[in-house]
């Protein structure tokens, strides 16, 4: 990494993941739980081009926002988040929420921003528990709720049927 | 303005303000009170280049996220925020609180961040309404507390000290 262009916290957080491919990488592996190259090519919503996926993935990894790890003779990488990328949550949870209000947005993308916004900070505390246990091998937890990620996956399948 | 790369809220607002540099533009506009052209390029932290800052003006004017007026014969423009870009408050409260955590910054501009860290949302609340009487021209109230702007402006001061 190169030295931060100043030690203000907002342009240290931009330096580190505010290139908008790189953002985009990470709500992919965040939201859509997808940990592979093929996958995280393949469902891109807005098209992002192999090289730039592979140099992104690679600078996430530089910048400990994704571990790389499981890859093998016949065995593909799987990239998962870390403790600061998923400390990431709310601000991709305000992101999104402005995104509602200020721009135009399709319905079937929009679900899962309208969830996480309704949710509100407990929610995104919830959210964050769960990946802890795909992504850092957290124990499993016994959960009283229905799991975040799984409601996530349920309100973005319904509005994509 | 390009069509969007795809409806989601989170590329919605990345498309419209996630260039690193336009984000650190609103930032000083919003937290520095910075509205002249060479106000905003003389405090730069990270040191804008004047092409750069004139375009990321003219990128954020068209994309709604400010307005420009007041220029004229010996009159300088203004820069001011919108309804939009003031309801970003809660994201940069979020990106800098996660800067804070999980990179090095330094004490002198994490004073700012510390603050509305620790305000939450209610602190980010009140910023929001005085940052609305500075830009929009809205009413000025009689507040019972101390001005957010104020208090961001002394901790700032006593940092640089």
């Amino acid at each position: 990494m190169k030295p931060a262009r100043s030690g203000c916290p907002i342009n240290a957080a931009v330096e580190a993941f505010g290139d908008s491919w790189s953002l985009l990488v990470l709500r992919d592996v965040m939201f859509g739980n997808r940990l592979y190259f093929r996958e995280l090519l393949a469902g891109s919503e807005e098209g992002i081009a192999s090289n730039v996926l592979a140099d992104r993935l690679k600078r996430l990894v530089a910048a400990g926002l994704l571990t790389r790890d499981g890859a093998g003779p016949g065995r593909r990488a799987a990239y998962k988040l870390t403790e600061a990328s998923i400390q990431l949550v709310p601000v991709f949870a305000q992101l999104g929420d402005w995104g509602i209000r200020h721009r135009p947005t399709t319905e079937r993308l929009r679900m899962r921003a309208e969830l996480l916004t309704a949710g509100g900070s407990e929610l995104w505390t919830d959210l964050m528990t769960e990946l802890r246990v795909i992504h850092l091998d957290a124990p499993a937890l016994q959960f009283e709720r229905q799991s975040v990620i799984q409601r996530l996956a349920n309100v973005y399948a319904a509005a994509s049927e």
